[in-house]
């Protein structure tokens, strides 16, 4: 008997969350299909880091998928004339929805990831959402997810015929200190990561996900591996 | 005060449900954002189809988006290598889920359209799904867009700010023939609209889809506007 190992569709977008979803996938010990949406956001880093990514796990296959959002509009990620936020303090971010939200980005990944995990038949899907210390996003509550789950299995061959598919969200009720302490444990390799709004060649160090992402590293006493143009003091001492 | 009207964004893939769809939301006062979604079907008629559609609505704007389901495979519509059924008798459609099934394709073009309605702060978003002479697809049924509305509700910035974008599917509970007979009373040009799963110059009158159109037809006592291949002898009686 030929063994099959159980597949799985991780999303990876080539931030730090992603990546470590990723990689429990792995370690849980799925054969990863990894799916990355271009939506036409700003900069093209986070692609060509998830291409690393999803090299560096030895995936049976990656898609890239172009999605053209900023046909729509309505998020600094994908319409220029939108600044993205920067230097903001931790009591503000979270507490309003951000320029960046890309409206329903979480719902059309998942869905897609949804139409590839059918399409190969998949146990499962992989997506790095967090709840914790999120951005204000709508679509990373577990309410969301929850309802989604819900959804999916209503509107799918596999899901009527009793074998819905897994909506695997190994991430979210952990904070970014923790998720980048589980990622160095299974040896994720942080470097290829990218997580800052602007597509430079180092990181900005100032838009609120640098600063979460500094924040995390700072929490569980590491190092961020990548290169920053501004290093808050606070991340320095 | 300038009276500005609601907006609505209307899914139009070219076929007769859709452009009635799109046509109620007209004549609902709704100010029309057409979408269309080029999932890299064998074909492209539907796609003129649903130019056409747009053009004779006056929408405010029509977006084709690209999205290659071809990609993953796994339903006739997108991969060569599988074939449609031909010549079904009508006890046979809506028993079984057809090669014809996109995994999770409404699920997606929904997602597509909330993204594209929120963008644009839409008020609804119009879906001709029809649940009553489906053709066994799971993602048509009225639990599937109940728990799609929830989804959706809890996923958005508009959602939780409580005016969630309403998902309206006016057609969910008509037959074939009442969706043309709204159609003829609301004078949508039919000759637009393409149905047949292949894609040469006439529609094949084999196909489920055909079937279930020219049936439509017969039983709405109209003459269908486009020409046939093939067309079923009790059709012409």
């Amino acid at each position: 008997m030929i063994f099959m190992k159980k597949k799985a569709v991780c999303l990876i977008s080539g931030g730090i969350d992603s990546c470590v979803t990723a990689y429990l996938a792995k370690n849980d010990d799925y054969s990863i299909y990894a799916l990355t949406i271009n939506y036409n956001q700003q900069h093209k880093k986070e692609i060509l880091s998830a291409n690393k990514i999803a090299e560096s796990l030895k995936v049976k296959n990656h898609i890239t998928l172009n999605i053209d959002f900023s046909k729509f509009g309505g998020s600094s990620l994908t319409d220029k004339s939108i600044q993205v936020e920067k230097n903001r303090n931790f009591n503000s971010i979270g507490k309003n929805i951000p320029s960046t939200y890309v409206p329903a980005r979480n719902t059309v990944f998942l869905s897609i990831a949804l139409a590839y995990a059918e399409a190969i038949d998949a146990e499962g899907i992989f997506i790095g959402v967090t709840s914790t210390d999120y951005s204000g996003y709508p679509d990373c509550r577990p309410e969301y997810i929850e309802a989604y789950k819900k959804m999916a299995k209503l509107g799918t061959k596999k899901g009527i015929q009793g074998k819905p598919i897994k909506i695997k969200t190994p991430l979210l009720y952990k904070l970014k200190a923790e998720i980048i302490k589980i990622g160095l444990d299974l040896k994720v390799p942080f470097e290829h990561t990218w997580s800052c709004y602007k597509g430079e060649k180092k990181a900005c160090g100032k838009c609120d996900s640098c600063l979460l992402r500094l924040k995390g590293f700072k929490e569980s006493e590491a190092r961020d591996p990548i290169e920053y143009d501004f290093v808050p003091n606070w991340y320095k001492n």
